[in-house]
């Protein structure tokens, strides 16, 4: 590491301890076998602390200046190697910029580093709370949500961060050795949402607010999937009844959620309901046969759903991987019947209803014995074939994931606030390709098929 | 009129004068020059003014013992003959149950005479509001909307009326020489909802609130009505942006809001927005080609929608008339443009997007220079080759709409709830035939085309 970059950092907190620089050059990349094959080894050289935006804004003319690659990093909780330096240098963590700058009627304004949950539980102290957020929320940040997520819990009544919006403003730093600060409103928000912190230092964000009702965790058990995803698809629809959460689980999954003691053999609907209409929730129930195990006060839950539904699955069962799928619109139900009719005892679906372009529909992460890349292939294919659009979850490389459009305005977005390509390289391919190249599991990983729903 | 009725009644406020019995036997189906006809000369011989529910039971009692016919009225915005008493007898106005009787968080339970905009106003004062309400919100009673309406601002979030957790519960009292008070929740609360006031005499309503955002009433112009309705559908679907209501009008609609100065030969979006996120709505309009020509806080705009749409056009045009129409699910764009390409000289179109079914579509309520029953069955044909469902609006019988499905449970409860069939009789053909026969135009009317849609 360059000492003439550390000293330009002044004060700011930094370690070069081992042990810390392992922990902070990883994320939840290895709930894919094959991408933590891919990424085994990347290691930042510096983990720098800042606690300022003055302090952001001096690591980022450091790094122009010394050409120091950098990383940002909130919680480390996203999936996709979103913090993990490929091309060593500094990963800046951003856990220090912690502070709500304005608060109004339905929005609020935060630094970028502000754990989601500290956040959610200040804004319900007065009857709101955050449109959505990843099951991760006790961890995870608000710089890293917007940065490396999509969706969430809420998402089945207010779409993904990427609609017109879910993300009101945001202000970055770019990567010169005079940075600027930029506020970026409007659509320009998605040059930087989704981007997995390529384009300029995220130091605060503003996000519009939803009611917080008084949610009740609810389980409803099924004989049956299939009359699970059709009670799902009902309840996510059933525009009268308040709801946050609609997760829909074929055996075995549920049991893999151990603390829940769920029943043995049955589909297990994971639900958050606004206690106001709860009846009409009960009757939707009945209307399916389903049975409710459990309506109680708002205990965590989500805890169990969106991305946990995985890592409660790889703690029972660490031979387990997963895919991450959209089931079309035009016929959700028909193709999640038809996918587990085909292939559910070799993927087990885990279902999350979303509203997605305006619609309703539901994304499947089906859960499955890890036989290798020929399986995997397989699967996918299998999966294309009954009309379901799939994401590479096994790549770090941005737009190999077939989630996001990297377009020329982004590509030119890049270059206007990293000239010298230095967050992440490696992460963009074509543009600033990984040191040493691409090669072994990562190339495999990068190749396999995706059929992209760009979000 | 009965003496002894009368005398029953004891303090009860009642009149039999001859303005008072002509004024409160009307409603808006003047809008149908069709049941304009068909319901003349219909009138009550007493109206009756309870003041609490204790005179309400006693008027039900009163009714059965001595056979008096009656009709419950509200404010009488009804469009569709509900308030019209056609077999004489005693209209029951409930104008003097005005109470809250308790408020939640998020619901509210009142007496069935309180005015909405007053409730509304209330409710406002703590952040709440309506989910939806009708046009006529500032005079239209809770009871009477949901006796007799199904939807309005508000529905493109939370839907229509019957869909489940829309109404929490209801209050009634039978019309039995001994009246029983039923309170029904859950799914029971549709037998009542959308009756037209014929099962029993609804006191009270339990109803769940929506969070009350800074709105923004919002007009945008486009050059073309096609453009129009794809922004409409964009806005309606756009699960970011908060709205309330999305109404769109063909020209030459715009032109008889007068107070409104709308461009001529323009089509017109009439909005509610929230202000939260106006940004992401002005990028909307903006990617729509559309010109934004007011964005000022919430005035009153809605009174030129939904039902209100109807009444300004009939004030700038005596000859118009209208007909009630959904459009498909699947194709609703395509279904709207095919009708405004083949009818659009004819019938201006006039959309409100709602969310029906747990689906984004939009109803439509074409307007056309009335020409007879030829004309308007060729019209009705029309739009239904097109794959748009009818409903008919011009007949005072409540099946024969094609809006309310009176299935066995729903007649079951009818008598059970009115065994002497006393509530404005000749209201369910078939049940209780009107007196006298139904003939001439109401006959005609009843026999329009009407593809149904079960609201």
């Amino acid at each position: 590491m360059n000492d003439a970059f550390i000293s330009a950092l002044g004060d700011i907190p930094h370690s070069r301890d081992a042990a810390a620089l392992r922990v902070k050059s990883a994320d939840f990349s290895w709930f894919s076998p094959i991408m933590s094959a891919a990424l085994a080894g990347r290691l930042a050289e510096v983990v720098l602390s800042p606690r300022t935006e003055e302090e952001v804004v001096r690591i980022a003319s450091a790094c122009a200046r010394h050409r120091v690659p950098l990383v940002a990093r909130g919680a480390g909780t996203g999936n996709f190697g979103q913090a993990v330096p490929l091309a060593g240098g500094a990963v800046v963590e951003m856990l220090g910029l912690e502070k709500m700058v304005w608060r109004r009627p339905w929005s609020v304004r935060a630094q970028a580093g502000i754990r989601l949950g500290a956040l959610d539980d200040e804004l319900r102290k007065s009857g709101q709370e955050l449109r959505m957020h990843p099951s991760t929320k006790r961890l995870a940040t608000l710089g890293g949500f917007v940065g490396g997520g999509h969706a969430g819990v809420g998402s089945v009544n207010w779409g993904i961060l990427r609609d017109r919006g879910n993300i009101l403003g945001l202000k970055l730093i770019t990567i010169e050795e005079t940075p600027r600060l930029l506020e970026l409103r409007g659509d320009d928000v998605n040059l930087v949402h989704h981007a997995y912190g390529v384009n300029g230092l995220v130091t605060e964000v503003e996000l519009p607010l939803a009611p917080a009702y008084e949610w009740l965790d609810t389980i409803v058990v099924f004989d049956c999937f299939e009359r699970a995803a059709e009670f799902g698809m009902a309840l996510a629809t059933g525009d009268g009844i308040l709801k946050k959460l609609v997760s829909v689980h074929a055996w075995p999954i549920p049991g893999f959620f151990k603390p829940l003691q769920l029943p043995a053999g049955k589909a297990a609907a994971l639900l958050m309901i606004g206690a106001e209409t709860r009846e009409a929730f009960e009757a939707l129930a009945r209307a399916f046969g389903g049975e409710i195990t459990l309506c109680v006060p708002e205990a965590g839950l989500y805890e169990y759903t969106w991305g946990h539904t995985t890592m409660h699955a790889l703690r029972a069962d660490r031979s387990l991987t997963y895919l991450v799928c959209i089931f079309p619109r035009e016929d959700t139900l028909g193709a999640i019947k038809r996918v587990h009719a085909k292939l559910g005892e070799e993927a087990f679906l885990h279902l999350e209803y979303k509203r997605f372009n305006g619609y309703m529909t539901a994304e499947g992460v089906p859960l499955f014995r890890y036989q290798g890349f020929e399986q995997m292939t397989r699967l996918y294919k299998a999966f294309e074939a009954e009309g379901v659009r799939i994401a590479n979850a096994h790549t770090f490389l941005l737009q190999n994931g077939g989630m996001k459009e990297l377009d020329a305005a982004q590509i030119a977005f890049k270059r206007s606030v990293d000239p010298q390509l230095l967050m992440n390289p490696g992460k963009v391919a074509g543009l600033d390709d990984l040191p040493g190249g691409i090669s072994g599991t990562a190339l495999e990983a990068a190749q396999l098929p995706a059929s992209g729903w760009a979000y």
